[in-house]
């Protein structure tokens, strides 16, 4: 038995209706917590003592593999792109209960990394202990000191992000990615792949995302009109490119969970491969379109959607005039770089998943058939 | 301009009222074309003239890229599960789309392996246009000849599937699971990893797929059957594990192309992070549940379906007693080893999205929005 001190207002809603609620709101301060000891402050260095030991081993890997389930696996996929980006390392993600019984290929210069909330993942855990066995070095990206897989890895670092009590994910999935974000970071220096100058814009980008985060939680109010529009929704489609895709995998499993709406998530150039079949008026398609180097692609994609009559919510950057002449209904999110953009255009596909299934009628904190931690395999 | 000859046969529906269904019919010979000339009459060699000349770089491939989009994609997924159990070499698969417009680290000793059916698809040329200016080794898996991949390519494997004409990909899926089964497994028996006795045993397992897909054909009547019941549906789940998590992807994509009905395929342990909140009454759940080394969990997946009054069609092996008690359709295919199980369990699925396609009035051979090969971005 693990004992656990919380604080009250840790386990109290305040004055939020749900902890779903709270904790999108927490995110500001849950990404500063993240950050927390580990970023000087002139943005010229990360620490992440939790790793230092064996940074050697990560520095020279060979390959990264990425295991992790749900909400973390899309987290793990956002990975990817940071990690081929900045630090010139082959990545792979892996849903942990496919990698655990489908004899893999690991090898000791291999770096695994596994991402779970709550740490207790039963097949994450399975699957970490099936690469210890192989040599592997084992790290953890968890938010529960203490718990299991920190305490299976060679080393890793916590999220910080405080007790998540909404079963639907949100602020463990932003401190997940942020501690990827600073990871991918500081091996593309020490491995020389990212100038001084590059390194400390980035940084400098990501400290500026809490208070970026601020200014879109003051549209809350905006985003539960647009969310009143597809309250009856029975289907949606997320479509995102890049760093974005994972985050349309992720928006759509928040509606899934919390509003019981059948919706998926797509790259979307994968759309005119099947899905596109679907879109007629009544399907409303989320899209992740701000602007990067595929904007001009995820442009075209909202023309076919419209051109099928689908309805189309984009979240795009400030001031984007082009997208709001052809979507049904736009999402400002303030302009950054676009390694940093999954933890600013989540936000609003949070705000759009509570406030449908609040509408709903559904128990937001408490879905139906799911667990907090999925412990059994 | 490219001069295509086709016989009239090879244009023509037959007897079948739709190309669709002629396809499926097919499979058994587009199997059988898939292999001729290329497996010796007593099973113990694999033969793959496309591919010979550049057979050293892929036995010393640090890592096998797989490039595809849309159904190509999902037969890539099969060949990652095949290459790295046989061959022993880590395979990424990657959708083209995404992985061209990322910056993904390729080196020299890559192998990236491009499926195509058209071997006209616009993303996954691009994509392997710029894998080849980094220096990796190109190989294409497409069934039209002298198309622009093949071209493209230093070497590769036709599938022989003979043309397609439904846009809905049924036989080219099948022969490209099948160059890939004998791809893996003769990199296996080069790399020293299947003795030769397992070899020439996987390879007779292999021979003998286009019979046992006869076997299923005959059951298409009462295939029909189990389809009416679901025709109204306008959700699905597909489930799988291993071997057969792909092909839950491709029978899902099948039902969304032509019946317009929204499915979706999982890897089955990952419905607790998620999905199973969608699971009620309505909710068709297709699984496949042959027996295989993760038997046991399926069967406890089908389980945790029924509690939330799901329906379960299983796709099971011939004589399966246990899951006939708890599913409300069972569809049987011959037993099998489980690496070539995708190439049998695809085959109800093929004619389930048939069969609602039809009862809902669905143009079956031309789908509302699609195109048989997408060649523009």
């Amino acid at each position: 038995i693990q004992k656990v001190s919380l604080s009250i207002d840790e386990i109290d809603k305040g004055p939020y209706e749900h902890f779903m609620l709270k904790e999108i709101y927490e995110q500001p301060l849950s990404i500063e917590d993240t950050f927390r000891g580990r970023i000087s402050m002139d943005h010229s260095k990360i620490f992440l003592g939790g790793i230092i030991d064996v940074l050697p081993q990560i520095t020279q890997a060979n390959r990264i593999i990425i295991l992790a389930c749900g909400t973390s696996w899309h987290a793990g996929l956002v990975g990817e792109y940071l990690f081929e980006e900045f630090a010139r390392i082959p990545v792979e993600v892996e849903y942990a209960s496919e990698f655990r019984y489908r004899n893999p290929v690991i090898n000791k210069d291999d770096v695994i990394i596994a991402i779970s909330q709550s740490g207790e993942t039963a097949d994450t855990l399975a699957a970490i202990k099936m690469a210890k066995e192989q040599g592997a070095t084992i790290l953890g990206i968890c938010n529960v000191a203490g718990s299991s897989i920190p305490r299976e890895t060679h080393a890793g670092v916590y999220t910080h992000a405080g007790p998540e009590i909404g079963v639907a994910s949100t602020k463990a999935f932003t401190s997940q990615v942020t501690v990827l974000t600073m990871m991918s970071m500081l091996l593309g220096k020490t491995r020389g792949f990212l100038s001084k100058e590059e390194y400390t814009h980035l940084v400098g980008e990501l400290t500026q995302i809490p208070d970026k985060i601020r200014t879109i939680l003051q549209a809350d109010d905006e985003i539960k009109k647009i969310s009143e529009t597809y309250q009856h929704a029975t289907n949606a489609l997320y479509l995102g490119r890049g760093y974005l895709f994972p985050v349309a995998l992720e928006g759509a499993l928040k509606l899934k969970e919390i509003s019981y709406i059948h919706a998926e998530g797509y790259p979307a150039a994968e759309m005119k491969h099947g899905p596109i079949a679907l879109i007629d008026e009544n399907m409303p398609v989320f899209v992740l379109a701000t602007k990067d180097k595929s904007y001009e692609k995820i442009v075209s994609n909202i023309q076919e959607v419209k051109a099928r009559n689908g309805k189309v919510i984009a979240i795009v950057t400030k001031g984007d005039e082009v997208i709001k002449k052809m979507a049904d209904h736009v999402i400002e999110v303030p302009d950054c770089h676009e390694a940093v953009a999954p933890l600013l255009t989540v936000i609003p596909l949070q705000f759009i998943s509570y406030h449908i299934a609040v509408m709903r009628g559904c128990n937001v904190d408490q879905p139906r058939n799911l667990a907090k931690s999925v412990t059994v395999e």
